[in-house]
């Protein structure tokens, strides 16, 4: 009889191979170093928190005894139906008909991700992806084991029958489950899919018949160009409604109003989100009612002017940052220039590694920033970095873009 | 080209066919119903919440621009320190010598359950748990595909080989990963193992060399009888500390503060709680920070102060129940006498149906339960009731008991 376990790796599932800790996450722990450049995290400017709407929702609430007991109470999986109805409206709004039935709330997006790849994906299956895309959703899919295959977008000679016969053959049995795509300002590159481009991705989607997963976490973001309608929108519009689109759409408040609150939500058809709620039942029950009333609160007083302050700074900070690039990067550096969102992301000529860049960026200038290999699903991309540019200031951006190349240059 | 989706069935995984809704879940909507009594629910009495301590630390955190920032910013996956602090010290006051970096915060225990299967299961790997056991459980386990096998307690056939050889022949390559067992004053049965079979429990599975997953919801709240140590902490103390232990606990503030700020932990071994921050990370990123705060305000200031209340609010309703249950029950019901917890589990004559007896309990009385085939993995149990005890005040259990008495009797 073994009285005490001395090695976990047995009692694994396989699935556990595939869970490793994200270098981004691992960063954010740099950020307790209060004079350290960061470029790295994607999270959104505490100064601008709309903290004093917040505690006074806060205080509204706990003040009055039924909406504080009720808060403080289990409540409903689908979540709060105000907050569930504010979302409904905006997503008719963006273009996207639909129905308060049409929206489960989840613990952010992230959530909302790996509950799509749990209802979607047996392993063996094929999820489509960019090349790079957003790790924390490669993360999550990773759980359910599938395998990845690359969307191609514009002139390409894959078929929507190379898709299907690279995922059979790959797997016994095995299919393309849907494609997972940023579109807008996407993390990690900040480059916006063009109405053709989200065309040909629906027609693709439809030949396949999978669902796409739009993932919209910085759709609201835009600094200039022409606004793109969302996929779910142009999807629905063949029908007038959500509830005959293909696509399923990932929302959060975290960049607009505040992560910490951890409220996003999926906005689909009505089957789909029917089984999304007994994935959160069986997942965590509910999401805290009390954050999902204040975030209601914020979204109906303060949203709008949220938006406006996010896109005036975040504006001026990729400015700055594409203005220093310019001036500092050496020849062969390129970056991508981005019409919204909070991500930028550099392309080192062939030889560079962006994990060791970054080692002698913290060591010797106190900057930090994400290699761009753990956004390929492929384990590409050694010569890419991904910079976030919404959490320092512009003087911050200046000196740190400095300092960059002034590594790059060795 | 399929332009909409009209049967969304190909589309989803293979595990979505286990994905069905909790009778309990869609109950909680009958409460909604002001004149219904309830002893569905297993949920705290409203009246019971620290509210206006919550309020002021809700009050006192958002008021400080600092704190504020912090708590609406992204936070780290394995949870405020200062809570994982309070917790490995309750943990070690308990019995289960601990550290901080054996515990990580969840958002209630439903999503530790949920985490560890994760973790643990691979599609076909077996799990052991009681018949009948708490359905919750049952859902977020079969998300990830096992199969159940039957832990027997006390004078038992099965021999340890008999489980291996079961999960083996059952699938080729399947192995038993875990034993779930809620030891105290079980969800749905109220029943508390013995200290001689936690003893077998941590023998069986030292055997089969697997972790126990001990789900401790109910512990804090026992009424009268002699307190047991947590599994965890009886396997502790043979090497004097957690990293020692193939027990891993699951602990929650639902029962004791308010299951509303969706705070629970998981309490394990070093490599596994590393692990579970990985899973967490790629889940949800992390649980809201601010409820962490405000649950460590809590549990700082009035945790014993509301175990006490909550044990002698509970302990009046189940002396109450057990009584009208002698009162009015006919001859042939039987029902246990749990020392604590909130369930009381009733077993009727053969032939009962608690679906039907649900139905007619409904429409006829206003009277809610549970039906207690849902909580046995192997779909007996036809003639089981859960009673939960906890929220209908004491008019409410007599009125109530004797109206499900003239139900049974017809």
């Amino acid at each position: 009889m073994n009285e005490t376990v001395t090695d976990w790796e047995p009692a694994y599932a396989r699935r556990a191979a595939r869970m490793s800790s994200s270098e981004i996450r691992e960063l954010l722990k740099l950020l307790d170093q209060p004079d350290i450049i960061s470029f790295a995290g994607g999270i959104p400017d505490p100064a601008l928190f709309p903290r004093e709407e917040a505690g006074n929702a806060y205080q509204t609430i706990m003040g009055d005894p039924t909406r504080a007991n009720a808060a403080l109470q289990y409540s409903t999986s689908e979540g709060y139906l105000p907050l569930r109805e504010w979302i409904s409206s905006y997503m008719t709004r963006l273009g996207a008909n639909c129905d308060p039935d049409n929206i489960v709330v989840t613990s952010g997006s992230q959530q909302a991700l790996d509950f799509l790849a749990r209802l979607l994906v047996s392993p063996g299956d094929t999820a489509l992806v960019d090349w790079p895309t957003y790790l924390g959703a490669l993360q999550a899919f990773n759980a359910y084991e599938p395998r990845y295959d690359r969307i191609e977008f514009g002139a390409t000679n894959r078929t929507p029958e190379s898709y299907a016969e690279a995922a059979s053959e790959a797997t016994a049995g095995g299919r393309v489950k849907f494609a997972y795509v940023v579109p807008d300002f996407a993390n990690p590159t900040g480059r916006t899919l063009s109405v053709a481009e989200r065309e040909s991705l629906l027609a693709l989607a439809g030949e396949l018949d999978i669902p796409v997963i739009e993932d919209g976490a910085y759709a609201a973001l835009r600094y200039d160009g022409t606004p793109v309608p969302p996929v779910i929108a142009m999807d629905a519009a063949r029908t007038g409604h959500v509830d005959g689109a293909r696509t399923i759409y990932c929302g959060t408040f975290s960049k607009t109003l505040t992560p910490g609150l951890r409220v996003g939500w999926i906005c689909a058809a009505r089957p789909i989100v029917k089984r999304l709620v007994l994935v959160k039942q069986a997942s965590d029950l509910n999401s805290p009612l009390l954050n999902q009333v204040v975030m209601h609160q914020l979204a109906e007083s303060v949203f709008d002017r949220q938006v406006t302050a996010s896109i005036a700074c975040y504006r001026e900070r990729r400015d700055r940052m594409r203005a220093a690039l310019e001036r500092h990067m050496p020849e062969g550096v390129t970056w991508t220039s981005p019409e919204g969102g909070i991500f930028l992301w550099l392309t080192l000529p062939e030889g560079f590694d962006g994990a060791e860049l970054l080692a002698r960026a913290v060591a010797e200038e106190k900057l930090a920033f994400v290699p761009g290999r753990a956004f390929f699903a492929d384990g590409t991309g050694a010569n890419t970095l991904r910079l976030s540019f919404s959490l320092a200031n512009p003087e911050q951006i200046e000196t740190g873009i400095a300092a960059l190349a002034r590594l790059i240059r060795g």
